[in-house]
């Protein structure tokens, strides 16, 4: 960093791109060429391929964690070279380049206010950018300009950016969640939110993940025998059904609801 | 950094050692114990084991957004502990260090010119080096002595660095391709580069992917109906074929070649 | 780094986290909010889950390449949120954050002396930590401190940490090793120890893994015929089995015993 210049704003990736390919690689080189005393850090690669819900969960995730005046540069994109929007600026005390899909729900959901704009193509890149890798051609240069604090105000603005629920159902005798994640430990992680929901589990209730059924809420896996399941408040802010020094994803199998019934 | 000094040149690193074991770790320990100010980008760690074209393939793809003056530590190796030379130097406006087994084709073929030596192993390890793993041994360090400006014109010079041919088979009909990498979105990414090639396609064509059948280009997923397959000039600059929503390597199988015939 | 300030320590990860989820992401940028000018520096995430062996094997494959004055912030921890303690300090020339389950026991081993302490919780999270996830909540915060260098003279000493044997078991008429990792290319990582072994092997063996038998020691790959068997010291100090141009554990299948027997 040169003397008298202000330290850059931390750029936080998350993709569904894996490591795998050199798509993540592509897009470090764009911004370290744009940005070369910024700082990267992978938030997560792994999303589920082209499950937007599943990247907004994940952001969810780790937004804890994130420190305020970051960058956060999400692609998780089946829309790519469609007409959804190209979008990047301020959402809260974060900043955001991304699709406008849904993706930058959890920022939102967060914000008391925003100023989106629509990434103003040309401005970024002197060719054409690439109709199927807008991760390296657009929103790896946007993610460089907002860490040097570049005023992104210029596109056509953004007032009514996507937002998806990630939200369970709420059935007539309890709660219909889906599996939003299974981690590499074979935890199913669903969309039961701690903050909303931790109440309800006071009265009887009977937990049913495929052929798996749990009865209580454990504060940690040691707190059930060996290869016994279990139900716990995770580190993602939400219900989890693991099995101690076990794998609950292979046992449930690919099971995809969860359902609560209270009694 | 400290005042006065010339900052670092960034070392991008390309390997098939995957991210599963401790090799890249490794080198990146190398790498910062020698030159604690550089800054190490991963390109990409998952070139298929021991696949020296593919690795070329990844290296050309990455090679539009790394910038000039970056040194790149390029590690795919079947012949390691062989006779094939340890190399490194200077390749155009890049600098390189790896082993000289056609991996570094890609910059070569960018290049006017180029200054390679073979690595003088004994200045840059105390010890021996391992002859299973170079990457940590002699490819890491001369890295760091690269990015540092270390003068590398010291072992025997290199004139003749080997190449590699990237390019089709060109047939009767039309043209032989080579599927170079599937990513992870199961797109199989050929050798039929877009500038040489995209002319030809003008005219009525087939493209023959195990089953799939495919006669014209599209721009981008959404052209096509979710589930049908699509050919595309990809990311990477060549022809590659996908299936909108949906993964073609699924349906095509391991298929290795490509066929396209023109009418 | 502001003018007149120590450089930081860096920060070398090591975990069974892998790559799919976020918790590397958060733990990493729970990190850079505590200690923006940290390097970070991934070591591995993909120790085979929660086995604690194999990642004091991974770490102590991966110590040589580490700095003196790092900190090793270390994951493998089947006991989160039981009675294991969460310990941090100096052992030896290096930091440590992690379980006490015998995780730093390649640390222990090397260092002539030691300074460990519980980590006082109350003093790094606001909130109650995480029970499943201290690698966010307790030692990610913890390595961040150590690399500022803050003191950490402040929880219960640790007098004892746990240490974990890496040696194999001396049979009748050789050895009985384990097979500590399997590496991406399919090669068998075993814990006979070069140091301490290798002159038993001047004598005639038979090392016998799965269906696959050799009784020599090779310095390379390239020493045997493609598709043929070889053991060699590989570069984590130990015996491995590899087979050239190919994979070991596809045709020793998941074996995890290998028998060494001298005649």
């Amino acid at each position: 960093m040169k003397p008298g210049r202000l330290p850059l704003r931390p750029i936080f990736l998350l993709t569904d791109f894996g490591l795998e390919d050199w798509y993540v690689g592509a897009m470090k080189a764009e911004i370290h060429r744009r940005a070369p005393d910024a700082t990267i850090i992978d938030l997560s690669h792994g999303v589920p391929p082209q499950n937007v819900a599943a990247g907004a969960f994940v952001l969810n995730a780790a937004l804890n964690s994130v420190p305020s005046d970051a960058v956060l540069c999400c692609v998780v994109d089946p829309g790519v070279g469609s007409h959804r929007r190209a979008i990047w600026g301020r959402i809260g005390t974060h900043y955001f380049s991304g699709p406008d899909n849904g993706l930058a729900t959890p920022l939102l959901e967060r914000a008391s206010d925003f100023e989106l704009f629509e990434i103003p193509a040309p401005l970024l890149t002197p060719e054409e950018p690439s109709l199927t890798f807008q991760g390296r051609d657009l929103f790896a240069p946007a993610a460089a300009l907002l860490a040097e604090g570049y005023p992104f105000h210029l596109g056509p603005p953004v007032a009514d950016p996507v937002r998806l629920s990630l939200d369970p159902e709420e059935t007539a005798d309890g709660i219909r969640a889906r599996v939003m994640l299974v981690d590499r430990f074979g935890n199913l992680i669903t969309n039961i939110w701690r903050e909303k929901y931790e109440a309800k589990f006071d009265q009887p209730f009977e937990i049913q993940a495929g052929p798996l059924r749990i009865t209580q809420i454990s504060k940690t896996f040691s707190n059930v025998p060996a290869g016994s399941p279990l139900a716990y408040w995770g580190s993602a802010g939400t219900l989890e059904i693991g099995i101690n020094m076990g794998s609950a994803a292979e046992i449930a199998g690919k099971i995809s609801i969860i359902d609560v019934v209270f009694k």
